[in-house]
Protein backbone atom coordinates (compact mmCIF):
# COMPACT_ATOMS: atom_id res chain seq x y z
CA UNK A 1 0.00 0.00 0.00
CA UNK A 2 2.90 1.98 0.67
CA UNK A 3 3.95 1.95 -3.38
CA UNK A 4 0.16 2.66 -3.82
CA UNK A 5 -0.36 6.44 -5.80
CA UNK A 6 -2.82 8.35 -6.80
CA UNK A 7 -3.37 10.79 -9.57
CA UNK A 8 -5.11 14.03 -8.91
CA UNK A 9 -6.64 13.77 -12.19
CA UNK A 10 -8.45 10.09 -11.24
CA UNK A 11 -10.46 11.68 -8.71
CA UNK A 12 -11.13 14.78 -10.93
CA UNK A 13 -14.59 16.24 -9.06
CA UNK A 14 -12.32 16.62 -5.89
CA UNK A 15 -10.09 19.71 -4.66
CA UNK A 16 -6.80 19.29 -4.06
CA UNK A 17 -7.86 19.95 -0.30
CA UNK A 18 -10.22 16.81 -0.83
CA UNK A 19 -7.41 14.31 -1.91
CA UNK A 20 -5.11 15.13 0.40
CA UNK A 21 -7.28 14.70 3.19
CA UNK A 22 -8.86 11.27 1.53
CA UNK A 23 -5.82 9.74 0.18
CA UNK A 24 -4.44 8.97 3.16
CA UNK A 25 -7.48 8.02 5.33
CA UNK A 26 -7.68 4.52 2.51
CA UNK A 27 -3.62 4.23 2.88
CA UNK A 28 -2.54 5.56 -0.30
CA UNK A 29 1.10 6.42 -0.05
CA UNK A 30 1.63 8.74 -2.79
CA UNK A 31 -0.01 11.63 -5.01
CA UNK A 32 0.42 12.54 -8.46
CA UNK A 33 -0.48 16.19 -8.74
CA UNK A 34 -1.51 17.36 -11.93
CA UNK A 35 -1.33 21.73 -12.52
CA UNK A 36 -4.97 22.02 -12.59
CA UNK A 37 -4.93 20.76 -8.76
CA UNK A 38 -2.10 23.81 -7.83
CA UNK A 39 -4.36 26.88 -9.09
CA UNK A 40 -6.10 29.30 -7.27
CA UNK A 41 -3.61 29.42 -4.53
CA UNK A 42 -0.22 30.24 -4.04
CA UNK A 43 2.15 27.39 -4.91
CA UNK A 44 3.91 28.03 -1.27
CA UNK A 45 0.44 26.88 -0.05
CA UNK A 46 -0.05 23.95 -2.21
CA UNK A 47 3.28 22.80 -1.06
CA UNK A 48 2.59 23.47 2.69
CA UNK A 49 -0.71 21.62 2.40
CA UNK A 50 1.54 18.54 0.69
CA UNK A 51 3.53 18.20 2.98
CA UNK A 52 1.47 18.29 5.55
CA UNK A 53 -0.76 15.19 4.37
CA UNK A 54 2.19 13.04 4.66
CA UNK A 55 1.63 11.79 1.36
CA UNK A 56 5.15 11.23 -0.90
CA UNK A 57 4.41 13.62 -3.56
CA UNK A 58 5.57 11.74 -6.74
CA UNK A 59 5.85 13.62 -9.91
CA UNK A 60 3.70 16.67 -11.21
CA UNK A 61 1.87 15.88 -14.23
CA UNK A 62 2.39 17.55 -16.96
CA UNK A 63 5.30 19.39 -19.19
CA UNK A 64 5.99 18.64 -23.05
CA UNK A 65 4.06 19.72 -25.93
CA UNK A 66 6.89 20.93 -27.44
CA UNK A 67 6.23 20.78 -31.32
CA UNK A 68 4.76 23.96 -32.76
CA UNK A 69 4.35 25.08 -36.66
CA UNK A 70 6.29 28.34 -35.45
CA UNK A 71 9.59 28.97 -32.98
CA UNK A 72 7.64 31.62 -31.08
CA UNK A 73 4.62 28.68 -30.26
CA UNK A 74 8.00 26.54 -29.27
CA UNK A 75 9.76 29.27 -27.25
CA UNK A 76 6.10 29.42 -25.76
CA UNK A 77 6.14 25.85 -24.91
CA UNK A 78 9.49 26.20 -23.43
CA UNK A 79 8.01 28.45 -21.07
CA UNK A 80 5.97 26.59 -19.68
CA UNK A 81 8.14 23.72 -19.05
CA UNK A 82 10.17 25.84 -17.34
CA UNK A 83 7.58 27.01 -15.00
CA UNK A 84 6.51 23.33 -14.55
CA UNK A 85 10.24 22.35 -13.60
CA UNK A 86 9.52 25.27 -10.91
CA UNK A 87 6.41 23.91 -9.61
CA UNK A 88 7.30 20.12 -9.26
CA UNK A 89 10.67 21.97 -7.07
CA UNK A 90 8.27 23.99 -5.36
CA UNK A 91 6.13 20.99 -4.16
CA UNK A 92 9.00 18.91 -3.85
CA UNK A 93 7.78 16.13 -6.52
CA UNK A 94 11.32 15.03 -7.99
CA UNK A 95 10.03 14.70 -11.69
CA UNK A 96 7.49 16.13 -14.25
CA UNK A 97 5.79 13.72 -16.92
CA UNK A 98 6.02 14.99 -20.14
CA UNK A 99 3.11 14.56 -22.63
CA UNK A 100 5.92 15.51 -25.29
CA UNK A 101 3.24 16.98 -28.19
CA UNK A 102 2.79 16.67 -31.48
CA UNK A 103 0.72 19.44 -34.43
CA UNK A 104 -1.72 17.61 -37.01
CA UNK A 105 -1.14 17.57 -40.43
CA UNK A 106 2.87 18.26 -39.20
CA UNK A 107 5.29 15.40 -40.52
CA UNK A 108 5.87 13.02 -37.14
CA UNK A 109 9.98 13.18 -38.24
CA UNK A 110 9.68 16.77 -37.58
CA UNK A 111 7.68 16.85 -34.45
CA UNK A 112 10.24 14.09 -33.10
CA UNK A 113 13.47 16.28 -33.68
CA UNK A 114 11.26 19.03 -31.85
CA UNK A 115 10.39 16.98 -28.90
CA UNK A 116 14.02 15.93 -28.87
CA UNK A 117 15.23 20.17 -29.15
CA UNK A 118 12.67 20.96 -26.49
CA UNK A 119 14.11 18.22 -24.31
CA UNK A 120 17.71 19.74 -24.74
CA UNK A 121 16.67 23.17 -23.99
CA UNK A 122 14.66 22.59 -20.76
CA UNK A 123 16.87 19.72 -19.21
CA UNK A 124 19.31 22.40 -18.04
CA UNK A 125 16.54 24.01 -15.70
CA UNK A 126 15.58 20.29 -14.73
CA UNK A 127 18.89 19.55 -13.40
CA UNK A 128 19.43 22.71 -11.59
CA UNK A 129 15.98 22.42 -10.11
CA UNK A 130 16.70 18.53 -9.42
CA UNK A 131 14.02 17.34 -11.01
CA UNK A 132 13.89 14.63 -13.60
CA UNK A 133 12.07 14.86 -17.03
CA UNK A 134 10.09 11.69 -17.63
CA UNK A 135 9.18 11.39 -21.40
CA UNK A 136 5.95 9.17 -21.48
CA UNK A 137 5.24 7.48 -24.73
CA UNK A 138 1.71 7.51 -25.70
CA UNK A 139 -1.04 4.97 -27.54
CA UNK A 140 -0.27 5.52 -31.01
CA UNK A 141 -4.33 6.91 -31.47
CA UNK A 142 -2.72 10.37 -29.67
CA UNK A 143 -0.03 10.50 -32.60
CA UNK A 144 -2.29 13.07 -34.25
CA UNK A 145 -1.65 15.64 -31.66
CA UNK A 146 -0.71 14.67 -28.52
CA UNK A 147 2.82 12.83 -29.02
CA UNK A 148 4.60 11.90 -32.00
CA UNK A 149 7.07 9.44 -29.13
CA UNK A 150 4.90 6.44 -28.69
CA UNK A 151 6.50 3.54 -27.82
CA UNK A 152 9.09 3.03 -25.45
CA UNK A 153 11.62 2.09 -28.22
CA UNK A 154 11.31 5.83 -29.58
CA UNK A 155 11.11 7.28 -26.11
CA UNK A 156 14.78 5.17 -25.04
CA UNK A 157 15.92 6.77 -28.87
CA UNK A 158 15.21 10.27 -27.88
CA UNK A 159 17.57 9.63 -23.96
CA UNK A 160 19.90 7.90 -26.13
CA UNK A 161 19.90 10.82 -28.93
CA UNK A 162 20.69 13.33 -26.01
CA UNK A 163 23.77 11.36 -24.61
CA UNK A 164 21.21 9.98 -22.19
CA UNK A 165 21.78 13.00 -19.77
CA UNK A 166 21.10 12.54 -15.96
CA UNK A 167 17.98 14.27 -15.79
CA UNK A 168 15.56 12.16 -18.49
CA UNK A 169 13.53 9.07 -17.51
CA UNK A 170 10.36 7.32 -18.69
CA UNK A 171 7.72 6.99 -17.65
CA UNK A 172 5.32 3.93 -18.45
CA UNK A 173 1.82 4.45 -18.71
CA UNK A 174 0.24 0.85 -19.28
CA UNK A 175 -2.63 2.12 -21.06
CA UNK A 176 -0.43 3.64 -23.94
CA UNK A 177 2.26 0.69 -24.28
CA UNK A 178 0.31 -2.71 -23.50
CA UNK A 179 -0.32 -4.06 -26.63
CA UNK A 180 3.63 -3.57 -27.91
CA UNK A 181 4.95 -6.83 -29.05
CA UNK A 182 8.37 -5.61 -27.83
CA UNK A 183 6.64 -4.77 -24.42
CA UNK A 184 8.91 -7.22 -21.95
CA UNK A 185 11.73 -6.38 -23.68
CA UNK A 186 11.61 -2.54 -24.15
CA UNK A 187 10.79 -2.54 -20.15
CA UNK A 188 14.30 -4.78 -19.45
CA UNK A 189 15.96 -1.86 -22.16
CA UNK A 190 14.47 1.13 -20.04
CA UNK A 191 15.03 -0.36 -16.51
CA UNK A 192 18.52 -1.31 -17.88
CA UNK A 193 20.16 2.15 -18.54
CA UNK A 194 18.57 3.40 -15.40
CA UNK A 195 15.24 5.33 -16.90
CA UNK A 196 12.21 3.49 -15.83
CA UNK A 197 11.12 5.99 -13.56
CA UNK A 198 7.30 5.67 -13.09
CA UNK A 199 5.18 3.03 -13.56
CA UNK A 200 0.89 4.05 -14.15
CA UNK A 201 -2.23 1.77 -14.26
CA UNK A 202 -5.57 2.03 -15.47
CA UNK A 203 -6.83 -0.62 -17.51
CA UNK A 204 -8.72 -0.78 -21.76
CA UNK A 205 -12.25 -1.35 -21.32
CA UNK A 206 -13.66 -2.86 -24.46
CA UNK A 207 -15.41 -1.15 -26.30
CA UNK A 208 -13.79 1.67 -25.62
CA UNK A 209 -16.31 4.84 -26.15
CA UNK A 210 -14.28 7.70 -25.85
CA UNK A 211 -10.28 8.12 -27.05
CA UNK A 212 -9.75 10.24 -23.77
CA UNK A 213 -11.82 9.41 -20.88
CA UNK A 214 -13.26 6.22 -21.24
CA UNK A 215 -9.96 4.21 -19.23
CA UNK A 216 -10.45 1.48 -16.60
CA UNK A 217 -10.31 0.75 -13.07
CA UNK A 218 -8.06 -2.41 -13.21
CA UNK A 219 -9.91 -5.37 -13.88
CA UNK A 220 -12.36 -3.56 -15.70
CA UNK A 221 -10.37 -4.47 -19.17
CA UNK A 222 -8.34 -6.39 -21.05
CA UNK A 223 -4.67 -5.66 -20.10
CA UNK A 224 -2.49 -8.35 -18.11
CA UNK A 225 -2.09 -5.61 -15.38
CA UNK A 226 -0.49 -8.47 -12.66
CA UNK A 227 1.81 -9.59 -15.60
CA UNK A 228 2.82 -5.92 -16.44
CA UNK A 229 3.42 -4.96 -13.17
CA UNK A 230 5.44 -8.30 -12.08
CA UNK A 231 8.00 -7.12 -15.51
CA UNK A 232 8.30 -4.24 -14.36
CA UNK A 233 9.27 -5.37 -10.66
CA UNK A 234 11.54 -7.96 -12.27
CA UNK A 235 13.37 -5.67 -14.03
CA UNK A 236 14.12 -3.53 -10.51
CA UNK A 237 11.78 -1.03 -10.62
CA UNK A 238 10.57 -0.09 -7.07
CA UNK A 239 9.02 3.47 -7.43
CA UNK A 240 5.03 4.16 -7.03
CA UNK A 241 2.54 1.80 -8.70
CA UNK A 242 0.09 5.13 -9.83
CA UNK A 243 -3.74 5.17 -10.77
CA UNK A 244 -4.20 7.29 -13.53
CA UNK A 245 -7.68 6.99 -14.73
CA UNK A 246 -9.49 9.45 -17.18
CA UNK A 247 -13.09 8.14 -16.75
CA UNK A 248 -16.70 10.25 -17.36
CA UNK A 249 -17.98 7.29 -16.12
CA UNK A 250 -15.95 7.08 -13.18
CA UNK A 251 -16.10 11.01 -12.38
CA UNK A 252 -19.82 10.88 -11.71
CA UNK A 253 -19.75 8.42 -8.93
CA UNK A 254 -19.46 9.73 -5.52
CA UNK A 255 -15.46 9.68 -5.47
CA UNK A 256 -14.93 7.82 -1.86
CA UNK A 257 -16.63 5.07 -3.27
CA UNK A 258 -14.59 5.35 -6.67
CA UNK A 259 -11.44 5.50 -3.98
CA UNK A 260 -12.09 2.34 -2.11
CA UNK A 261 -12.43 0.49 -5.54
CA UNK A 262 -8.94 1.49 -6.68
CA UNK A 263 -7.42 0.20 -3.55
CA UNK A 264 -9.08 -3.17 -3.67
CA UNK A 265 -8.66 -3.44 -7.13
CA UNK A 266 -4.92 -2.25 -6.60
CA UNK A 267 -4.57 -4.88 -4.15
CA UNK A 268 -5.65 -7.62 -6.72
CA UNK A 269 -3.55 -6.21 -9.40
CA UNK A 270 -0.52 -6.80 -6.77
CA UNK A 271 -1.37 -10.03 -5.79
CA UNK A 272 -2.02 -11.47 -9.42
CA UNK A 273 1.80 -10.14 -9.97
CA UNK A 274 3.16 -12.02 -6.98
CA UNK A 275 1.55 -15.30 -8.29
CA UNK A 276 2.21 -14.63 -11.72
CA UNK A 277 5.27 -16.95 -13.23
CA UNK B 1 -7.87 6.78 -62.35
CA UNK B 2 -7.72 2.91 -63.67
CA UNK B 3 -5.94 2.54 -59.99
CA UNK B 4 -9.09 3.80 -58.00
CA UNK B 5 -11.05 1.48 -56.12
CA UNK B 6 -13.72 1.56 -53.32
CA UNK B 7 -14.85 -0.44 -51.04
CA UNK B 8 -18.11 -1.49 -51.11
CA UNK B 9 -19.05 -0.56 -47.36
CA UNK B 10 -17.38 3.10 -47.95
CA UNK B 11 -20.64 3.70 -49.67
CA UNK B 12 -22.74 1.77 -46.75
CA UNK B 13 -26.09 2.83 -47.60
CA UNK B 14 -25.63 1.70 -51.35
CA UNK B 15 -26.59 -2.20 -52.49
CA UNK B 16 -24.28 -3.88 -55.04
CA UNK B 17 -26.66 -3.18 -57.52
CA UNK B 18 -25.92 0.57 -56.47
CA UNK B 19 -22.08 0.53 -56.28
CA UNK B 20 -22.36 -1.08 -59.69
CA UNK B 21 -23.86 1.24 -61.34
CA UNK B 22 -22.24 4.32 -59.94
CA UNK B 23 -18.45 3.51 -59.41
CA UNK B 24 -18.19 3.27 -63.31
CA UNK B 25 -20.45 6.53 -63.80
CA UNK B 26 -17.54 8.28 -61.48
CA UNK B 27 -14.61 6.16 -63.97
CA UNK B 28 -13.30 4.09 -60.56
CA UNK B 29 -11.56 1.18 -61.82
CA UNK B 30 -11.86 -1.31 -59.09
CA UNK B 31 -14.32 -2.37 -56.45
CA UNK B 32 -13.38 -4.36 -53.10
CA UNK B 33 -16.52 -6.22 -52.13
CA UNK B 34 -17.82 -6.30 -48.11
CA UNK B 35 -19.22 -9.97 -47.98
CA UNK B 36 -22.59 -8.28 -46.34
CA UNK B 37 -22.56 -7.14 -49.81
CA UNK B 38 -23.13 -10.66 -51.07
CA UNK B 39 -26.40 -11.14 -48.69
CA UNK B 40 -29.56 -11.87 -50.23
CA UNK B 41 -28.85 -13.26 -53.77
CA UNK B 42 -27.01 -16.76 -54.62
CA UNK B 43 -23.37 -16.57 -55.26
CA UNK B 44 -23.37 -16.72 -58.95
CA UNK B 45 -25.58 -14.02 -59.38
CA UNK B 46 -23.54 -11.30 -57.34
CA UNK B 47 -20.48 -12.89 -59.63
CA UNK B 48 -22.38 -11.80 -63.50
CA UNK B 49 -23.12 -8.66 -62.00
CA UNK B 50 -19.14 -7.94 -61.29
CA UNK B 51 -18.51 -9.18 -63.71
CA UNK B 52 -20.70 -7.67 -66.45
CA UNK B 53 -20.17 -3.91 -64.84
CA UNK B 54 -16.55 -3.49 -66.09
CA UNK B 55 -15.57 -3.03 -62.84
CA UNK B 56 -12.41 -4.71 -61.43
CA UNK B 57 -12.85 -7.14 -58.30
CA UNK B 58 -9.81 -6.23 -56.09
CA UNK B 59 -10.43 -8.04 -52.76
CA UNK B 60 -12.47 -9.81 -50.70
CA UNK B 61 -13.65 -8.18 -47.14
CA UNK B 62 -12.88 -10.06 -44.47
CA UNK B 63 -11.69 -13.59 -43.22
CA UNK B 64 -9.50 -13.84 -40.16
CA UNK B 65 -10.67 -13.65 -36.44
CA UNK B 66 -8.83 -16.57 -35.91
CA UNK B 67 -8.34 -16.55 -31.99
CA UNK B 68 -10.88 -18.05 -29.79
CA UNK B 69 -10.85 -19.33 -26.11
CA UNK B 70 -11.90 -22.85 -26.97
CA UNK B 71 -10.77 -25.72 -29.81
CA UNK B 72 -14.69 -25.15 -31.23
CA UNK B 73 -14.76 -21.36 -31.61
CA UNK B 74 -11.36 -21.74 -33.81
CA UNK B 75 -12.92 -24.07 -35.87
CA UNK B 76 -15.75 -22.30 -36.27
CA UNK B 77 -14.14 -19.75 -37.46
CA UNK B 78 -11.95 -21.51 -40.02
CA UNK B 79 -15.05 -22.85 -41.74
CA UNK B 80 -15.82 -19.03 -41.88
CA UNK B 81 -12.08 -18.61 -43.69
CA UNK B 82 -13.00 -21.35 -45.88
CA UNK B 83 -16.20 -19.95 -46.80
CA UNK B 84 -14.88 -16.80 -47.69
CA UNK B 85 -12.16 -18.38 -49.85
CA UNK B 86 -14.94 -20.08 -51.74
CA UNK B 87 -17.04 -16.45 -52.38
CA UNK B 88 -13.67 -14.62 -52.95
CA UNK B 89 -12.88 -17.60 -55.69
CA UNK B 90 -16.87 -17.37 -56.63
CA UNK B 91 -16.96 -13.52 -57.54
CA UNK B 92 -13.47 -13.41 -58.91
CA UNK B 93 -11.73 -11.95 -56.21
CA UNK B 94 -7.97 -12.67 -56.37
CA UNK B 95 -7.51 -12.16 -52.48
CA UNK B 96 -9.26 -12.25 -48.98
CA UNK B 97 -8.27 -9.30 -46.22
CA UNK B 98 -7.83 -10.02 -42.84
CA UNK B 99 -8.68 -8.83 -39.77
CA UNK B 100 -6.98 -11.35 -37.75
CA UNK B 101 -8.92 -11.52 -34.31
CA UNK B 102 -7.64 -10.80 -30.31
CA UNK B 103 -9.80 -11.80 -27.56
CA UNK B 104 -10.36 -9.69 -24.93
CA UNK B 105 -8.34 -10.72 -21.65
CA UNK B 106 -6.91 -13.60 -23.80
CA UNK B 107 -2.72 -12.94 -23.62
CA UNK B 108 -1.91 -11.04 -27.39
CA UNK B 109 0.50 -13.86 -27.46
CA UNK B 110 -1.65 -17.18 -27.71
CA UNK B 111 -3.49 -14.71 -29.88
CA UNK B 112 -0.84 -14.65 -32.25
CA UNK B 113 -0.02 -18.84 -32.58
CA UNK B 114 -3.83 -19.12 -33.08
CA UNK B 115 -3.79 -16.53 -35.75
CA UNK B 116 -0.25 -18.42 -37.14
CA UNK B 117 -1.94 -21.89 -36.81
CA UNK B 118 -5.54 -20.23 -38.05
CA UNK B 119 -4.00 -19.20 -40.84
CA UNK B 120 -1.88 -22.28 -41.65
CA UNK B 121 -4.90 -24.28 -41.11
CA UNK B 122 -6.91 -22.42 -44.10
CA UNK B 123 -3.94 -21.61 -46.58
CA UNK B 124 -4.21 -24.96 -48.21
CA UNK B 125 -8.05 -24.14 -49.07
CA UNK B 126 -6.70 -20.43 -50.91
CA UNK B 127 -4.10 -21.68 -52.61
CA UNK B 128 -6.08 -24.22 -54.32
CA UNK B 129 -8.87 -21.29 -54.80
CA UNK B 130 -6.09 -19.44 -56.58
CA UNK B 131 -6.61 -16.70 -53.48
CA UNK B 132 -4.06 -14.84 -51.73
CA UNK B 133 -5.31 -14.38 -47.97
CA UNK B 134 -3.70 -11.04 -47.36
CA UNK B 135 -2.65 -9.97 -43.34
CA UNK B 136 -3.98 -6.88 -42.81
CA UNK B 137 -1.83 -5.26 -39.26
CA UNK B 138 -4.43 -3.35 -37.40
CA UNK B 139 -3.99 0.08 -35.47
CA UNK B 140 -3.12 -0.38 -31.75
CA UNK B 141 -5.84 0.96 -30.79
CA UNK B 142 -7.81 -2.45 -31.94
CA UNK B 143 -5.49 -5.36 -29.90
CA UNK B 144 -8.53 -5.84 -27.13
CA UNK B 145 -10.86 -7.69 -29.79
CA UNK B 146 -10.29 -7.21 -33.69
CA UNK B 147 -6.72 -7.73 -34.02
CA UNK B 148 -3.45 -9.02 -32.01
CA UNK B 149 -1.01 -8.10 -34.95
CA UNK B 150 -0.84 -3.80 -34.95
CA UNK B 151 2.14 -3.59 -37.01
CA UNK B 152 3.87 -4.16 -40.66
CA UNK B 153 7.00 -5.75 -38.74
CA UNK B 154 4.49 -8.47 -36.59
CA UNK B 155 2.23 -8.95 -40.24
CA UNK B 156 6.15 -9.62 -41.49
CA UNK B 157 6.88 -12.25 -38.74
CA UNK B 158 3.71 -14.21 -39.24
CA UNK B 159 4.46 -14.70 -42.59
CA UNK B 160 8.10 -15.32 -42.12
CA UNK B 161 6.80 -18.08 -39.37
CA UNK B 162 5.31 -19.94 -41.85
CA UNK B 163 7.48 -19.84 -44.74
CA UNK B 164 6.67 -17.02 -46.69
CA UNK B 165 4.09 -19.31 -48.38
CA UNK B 166 2.77 -18.58 -51.86
CA UNK B 167 -0.68 -17.85 -50.69
CA UNK B 168 -0.07 -15.10 -48.28
CA UNK B 169 0.34 -11.16 -48.45
CA UNK B 170 0.25 -8.41 -46.69
CA UNK B 171 -2.68 -5.16 -47.10
CA UNK B 172 -1.70 -2.13 -46.09
CA UNK B 173 -3.87 0.73 -44.33
CA UNK B 174 -2.44 3.94 -43.92
CA UNK B 175 -5.05 4.53 -41.12
CA UNK B 176 -3.66 1.69 -38.77
CA UNK B 177 0.18 2.09 -39.44
CA UNK B 178 0.55 6.27 -40.36
CA UNK B 179 2.03 6.37 -37.01
CA UNK B 180 4.86 3.64 -36.59
CA UNK B 181 8.13 5.09 -36.74
CA UNK B 182 9.24 1.91 -38.64
CA UNK B 183 6.48 2.67 -41.17
CA UNK B 184 9.24 3.15 -44.33
CA UNK B 185 11.43 0.56 -43.89
CA UNK B 186 8.65 -1.66 -42.92
CA UNK B 187 7.21 -0.73 -46.33
CA UNK B 188 10.33 -1.71 -48.21
CA UNK B 189 10.50 -4.85 -46.50
CA UNK B 190 7.15 -5.90 -46.97
CA UNK B 191 7.43 -5.02 -50.82
CA UNK B 192 10.95 -6.32 -51.39
CA UNK B 193 9.59 -9.94 -49.49
CA UNK B 194 6.73 -9.90 -52.48
CA UNK B 195 4.14 -9.30 -49.95
CA UNK B 196 2.83 -6.14 -50.62
CA UNK B 197 -0.68 -6.73 -51.95
CA UNK B 198 -3.00 -3.98 -50.99
CA UNK B 199 -3.01 -0.32 -50.65
CA UNK B 200 -5.95 1.29 -48.60
CA UNK B 201 -6.63 4.85 -47.85
CA UNK B 202 -8.22 7.50 -45.95
CA UNK B 203 -7.22 9.59 -42.78
CA UNK B 204 -6.99 10.39 -39.78
CA UNK B 205 -9.52 12.83 -38.40
CA UNK B 206 -8.23 15.35 -35.17
CA UNK B 207 -10.71 14.75 -33.08
CA UNK B 208 -11.29 11.24 -33.46
CA UNK B 209 -14.87 10.72 -31.46
CA UNK B 210 -15.52 7.31 -32.58
CA UNK B 211 -12.48 4.46 -32.49
CA UNK B 212 -14.15 2.34 -35.58
CA UNK B 213 -16.85 4.78 -37.52
CA UNK B 214 -15.18 8.34 -37.85
CA UNK B 215 -12.67 7.85 -40.10
CA UNK B 216 -11.95 11.02 -42.59
CA UNK B 217 -12.17 11.61 -46.30
CA UNK B 218 -8.12 12.04 -48.00
CA UNK B 219 -7.53 15.54 -46.81
CA UNK B 220 -9.64 15.59 -44.30
CA UNK B 221 -6.99 14.68 -41.46
CA UNK B 222 -2.97 14.20 -40.36
CA UNK B 223 -1.88 11.21 -42.56
CA UNK B 224 0.74 12.39 -44.99
CA UNK B 225 -1.14 10.76 -47.86
CA UNK B 226 0.69 12.01 -50.95
CA UNK B 227 4.28 10.82 -49.17
CA UNK B 228 2.91 7.40 -48.00
CA UNK B 229 1.41 6.60 -51.82
CA UNK B 230 4.92 7.38 -53.17
CA UNK B 231 6.69 5.30 -50.35
CA UNK B 232 4.40 2.15 -51.67
CA UNK B 233 4.97 3.33 -54.96
CA UNK B 234 8.85 3.67 -55.18
CA UNK B 235 8.63 0.40 -52.91
CA UNK B 236 7.31 -1.43 -56.31
CA UNK B 237 3.56 -1.33 -55.45
CA UNK B 238 1.33 -1.31 -58.81
CA UNK B 239 -2.12 -2.13 -57.30
CA UNK B 240 -4.40 -0.87 -56.44
CA UNK B 241 -5.45 2.38 -54.61
CA UNK B 242 -8.46 1.33 -52.42
CA UNK B 243 -10.63 3.75 -50.61
CA UNK B 244 -12.08 2.40 -47.29
CA UNK B 245 -13.89 5.03 -45.05
CA UNK B 246 -15.62 3.83 -42.15
CA UNK B 247 -17.80 6.59 -41.01
CA UNK B 248 -21.08 7.32 -39.62
CA UNK B 249 -20.62 10.95 -40.87
CA UNK B 250 -20.22 10.63 -44.65
CA UNK B 251 -22.96 7.53 -44.71
CA UNK B 252 -25.19 9.90 -43.39
CA UNK B 253 -24.57 12.11 -46.85
CA UNK B 254 -26.06 11.87 -50.40
CA UNK B 255 -23.68 8.98 -51.40
CA UNK B 256 -22.84 9.99 -55.03
CA UNK B 257 -21.76 13.52 -54.01
CA UNK B 258 -19.62 11.71 -51.53
CA UNK B 259 -18.50 9.28 -54.02
CA UNK B 260 -17.51 12.85 -56.44
CA UNK B 261 -15.23 14.11 -53.37
CA UNK B 262 -13.92 10.50 -52.89
CA UNK B 263 -12.54 10.98 -56.77
CA UNK B 264 -11.68 14.12 -56.18
CA UNK B 265 -9.23 14.03 -53.07
CA UNK B 266 -7.85 10.66 -54.53
CA UNK B 267 -6.64 12.35 -57.41
CA UNK B 268 -4.92 15.16 -55.21
CA UNK B 269 -3.27 12.39 -53.24
CA UNK B 270 -1.72 10.85 -56.66
CA UNK B 271 -0.95 14.59 -57.53
CA UNK B 272 1.01 15.18 -54.23
CA UNK B 273 2.25 12.23 -54.06
CA UNK B 274 3.66 12.64 -57.83
CA UNK B 275 5.00 15.79 -56.85
CA UNK B 276 7.03 14.41 -53.26
CA UNK B 277 10.35 14.29 -53.27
Amino acid sequence: MKRLCVHTITTKPWSLEECLTEYPLQGIGGITVWRNALDGRPLAESARMLRESGLAVVSLCRGGFFPGTDSRLREKALDDNRLAIEQAHAIGAPSVVLVCGAVPGQSLDVSRGQIAEGIAAVLPDAVAAGVRLLIEPLHPMYADDRSAINTLRQANEICDRLGSPEGLGIALDVYHVWWDPELREMIEVTAGAGRLDAFHLCDWRTPTVDLLNDRGLMGEGCIPLGQLTQWVEMAGFRGFREVEIFSHRWWGTDQREFLKRIVASYRAVIAESEAAV
